[in-house]
C-alpha cells in the first residue's frame, strides 16, 4: 500500500451563493487545489455531494465535473454518506492511489443548497435519516439532535451554556476565516435567547444552510517528494465506520459509535492516541455534535465533553483547540463539502498558513466528518512529513 | 497491487417487487452472496445506487445496508454515477481490496423505481442527463438516445429493423434467465409496431422501469485460492472513463467515447485484445445503445453495429454472444443495479452455471455499464484462473 499525501489545496467562500450554480463552485475549489499543487492535469476525481439530485435536479455529477474541470475523459465519480460525503470522498481517493490505480486525484466535496425552499431543503437534509422510521413520520435533524441534546443532559449533567458555548468558540474562531459564512461575534446569552428551533436546541446551536466547495489534490508521498513545493502533509489515518442511522436502534443516544470505531482505526493506523493529536476538526452540524464527538473520539471521558468545553480545553488558546476554521457553525455547512473544508483547515493549519487564527507548533491534526445522526463518521488523521 | 477475484454473487429476480424496499432487495442480493462465497462477515461495503433520493427519499444508504445487512459498524459508503453507479460500485471495491485497505468487500447494487410515478421516474432518471442544459428544457433519455439513432442510421444507413434485432435477441435470451423481468419473445414487426416513445424508438427498443438488486463479493486472489469452492474469478481489468453529459457537447453524436476510453484502458490492464474475448454484457438501455457500445468496445468497425446484430454476430449461438442475460432491455434494468447484474451474469456463464444459456468454453468475459447517454462507462475484463 503506498503512502499518500495531500499536495494541494482550495476552496471557495461558504455562504448563499446564488450567482454560481453546483458546477461553478466545484471548479472553482478544484482549479485553486490543482494550482496549489502545481498541476495541470489530474489522473482521476472524486466528487462528494449528499444530494445533487434532490437540491439540484441533477445527478452524474462525476462525470459533469470531470468535464467542467476540463479533465474528461479521466475517470470522475461521485461518494455519498449524507454530511460525510466530503470525508469519504477523500478516503475513496485514497483508496485509487494507495492501491496503485491513480497517481494524482482531486477529492472535492460540493453542494449547492439555496437553490430550493427551506422546507425543501429541510427534506432533502431528512433523506439522511431513516425514511421508513424516522423522517416520514416528521422528524428532522435539529429534531433528533435536540434528542441527543436532552438525552446527555439528563444523563451527564451537561448545561445549556455548555452547549451554547461551543457555538460562541466556533463563531469566534469563524471571525478570523476569510472563508466563512458568518463573521459575527455571538455570547452565550445570544444562544440561549435565540429563536427555538427545537428543545433546547435555538437557531444559534444550528449549522446554516450553505452553498459552496472545497478540493484537496492527493498523490503518492514519493510524488509528493518530487513537486516538494509547500511542506509536504502525509495522511497518516483514513477511517470509515458506521452506525444504524436510526437513533431508536442504539443503545446510548449520548454515544457516537461511528466515531468511536473510526476514531479506534485511525489511531491504530497512525499509531498514536488521542493525547498525541494537536487540533482538530469535528462535525459540530448542531452544538450538542461537537460535545458527543469529543467524548467519541476519546479526547475527554464520556460525559465530559460539555465541562471541557465550558473550560476552555476546545478554545484556540486551549489544550485541545477544535474547529478553529470555525467549524459547521460559523463557517458554513455545505453538507458534501464539509469532511474536504475540514482538510482544507488542518492543511492550512498544518503548513502555518492560517494566519491569524493560526496555532503554534502543529504537527498533527485529526478531521472528524459524520453523517446524519451518526449513522456513518469518517476520521482521518494529517501529519506533517 | 493485489489481484482481485470474485468469490461470491447474488441477485433478486428483477421486476416491479412491490413488496419489497430499497434495503430489503439490497439485503436479500447481498446475504445470498456472501452465502455462495462462503462467508459471514464483511470487511466493506459499497453500494451502487442512482437515485434514492428522487426514488425513495432515502440517502445514506451505505450506512443503512450494511446496518440491515447486520455488518455495522464496517464501512459501507453509497457510489454513483447514474446508470453506470453498479459498476462503479465494483470498481471503488476493487480499489479498497488491491490497496490492502479491506480484504473482503460487498460490491452491491440496487434500485427501487416504481415507489414513484412513470413522470416522476423519468424526471429522476433525466437527473442523468444535463440539468441546465438538457432536462431542463425537457428533453428525458429515450429522446437523447433517439438522436443518437437517427443520427447512427443517417450517417451509416443503420435500418430500423437493426434496432429491432436487439430487442428481439435479448428478449430470446431472457427467455431463459429466470431472474428477468419480461420472459416474452418478441419479433421485429411487433417491435416496429409497438407504440412510439420518440422516433425512432418504440417502447419495445426502451429497457423498462424496474426495481432489484445485485451483489458480488470480492477478496484478493490469494484468499480467494483459500475459500477455493467453485471456479475462481479473477479481475483481469477495471476501467472507468468520462465525456460530456450533455450530447450537444460531443464531436460525434454516435460515438460512445467514455466507452472507448474505458475499453482501451481494460485491454491494456488485461494485455488482450477484443477478439480475445469470449462474450460480453453491455449496457442496451436503448437498442442503439447496444449497437454503439459494439463499436466503441472494438467488436466491429465504426458504422457496423447494427449489421453485425443483423448478421448473427451477438446472437448466442453467434460468434461474439452479447447480453445473454437478456441484457437491460429484457432482464429489466434497476439502475443502480444492472452494473452489478451483469458481473453477476459473466461470473455465472464463466462458472458453467447458467444452465439452458450456458455458452460453451467461454474462459473470458467483458462487461460495459454505461451512465447517461455515455458520460460515464465502466469496463470490467473477468477471467477463470
Amino acid at each position: 500500500m503506498r503512502d499518500v499525501a495531500i499536495i494541494g489545496i482550495g476552496m471557495t467562500d461558504f455562504g448563499e451563493l446564488w450567482h454560481d450554480s453546483l458546477r461553478d463552485l466545484f471548479v472553482k475549489a478544484a482549479l485553486q487545489a490543482m494550482d496549489d499543487a502545481g498541476v495541470d492535469h489530474i489522473d482521476g476525481l472524486v466528487a462528494g455531494c449528499m444530494s445533487p439530485g434532490l437540491f439540484t435536479g441533477q445527478e452524474h455529477i462525476g462525470s459533469l465535473l470531470a468535464d467542467y474541470l476540463g479533465q474528461a475523459p479521466v475517470p470522475g465519480v461521485r461518494v455519498e454518506s449524507a454530511c460525510a460525503s466530503g470525508g469519504m470522498a477523500l478516503r475513496t481517493g485514497i483508496a485509487y492511489v494507495a492501491s496503485g490505480m491513480h497517481d494524482i486525484v482531486l477529492c472535492g466535496g460540493v453542494e449547492k443548497m439555496t437553490d430550493v425552499s427551506g422546507a425543501q431543503a429541510t427534506y432533502a437534509l431528512a433523506t439522511a435519516a431513516d425514511q421508513e422510521m424516522e423522517a416520514f413520520h416528521g422528524v428532522t435533524f435539529p429534531g433528533l439532535y435536540a434528542l441527543i441534546a436532552t438525552a446527555h443532559m439528563h444523563k451527564y449533567g451537561t448545561k445549556r451554556e455548555d452547549l451554547a458555548q461551543v457555538a460562541v468558540k466556533n463563531h469566534d474562531n469563524g471571525m478570523l476565516n476569510p472563508h466563512a459564512q458568518y463573521h459575527m461575534k455571538i455570547t452565550v446569552e445570544q444562544v440561549i435567547n435565540s429563536v427555538k428551533v427545537a428543545d433546547p436546541l435555538n437557531i444559534l446551536d444550528c449549522s446554516p444552510i450553505t452553498d459552496g466547495a472545497a478540493a484537496v489534490i492527493i498523490a503518492p508521498v514519493e510524488v509528493a517528494k518530487k513537486l516538494k513545493k509547500k511542506p509536504i502533509v502525509k495522511v497518516a489515518a483514513s477511517a470509515h465506520a458506521t452506525d444504524t442511522i436510526a437513533l431508536h436502534q442504539r443503545e446510548d443516544l449520548t454515544w457516537l459509535k461511528s466515531t468511536a470505531e473510526a476514531a479506534a482505526s485511525a489511531y491504530k493506523q497512525a499509531g498514536v492516541k488521542p493525547s498525541d493529536i494537536d487540533f482538530a476538526e469535528v462535525h459540530d452540524c448542531f452544538t450538542i455534535a461537537e460535545i458527543c464527538v469529543l467524548e467519541a473520539l476519546g479526547v475527554v471521558k464520556r460525559g465530559q465533553g460539555g465541562k471541557a468545553t465550558r473550560d476552555g480545553l476546545t478554545a484556540r488558546d486551549g489544550k485541545f483547540p477544535v474547529n478553529t476554521s470555525g467549524g459547521l457553525k460559523s463557517k458554513g455547512h455545505p453538507v458534501g463539502a464539509t469532511g474536504i473544508a475540514q482538510i482544507h483547515e488542518i492543511v492550512t493549519q498544518l503548513r502555518g498558513e492560517a494566519g491569524k487564527r493560526q496555532l503554534k507548533d502543529v504537527k498533527r491534526g485529526l478531521a472528524q466528518n459524520m453523517g446524519g445522526s451518526g449513522g456513518s463518521a469518517v476520521v482521518h488523521i494529517l501529519e506533517v512529513l
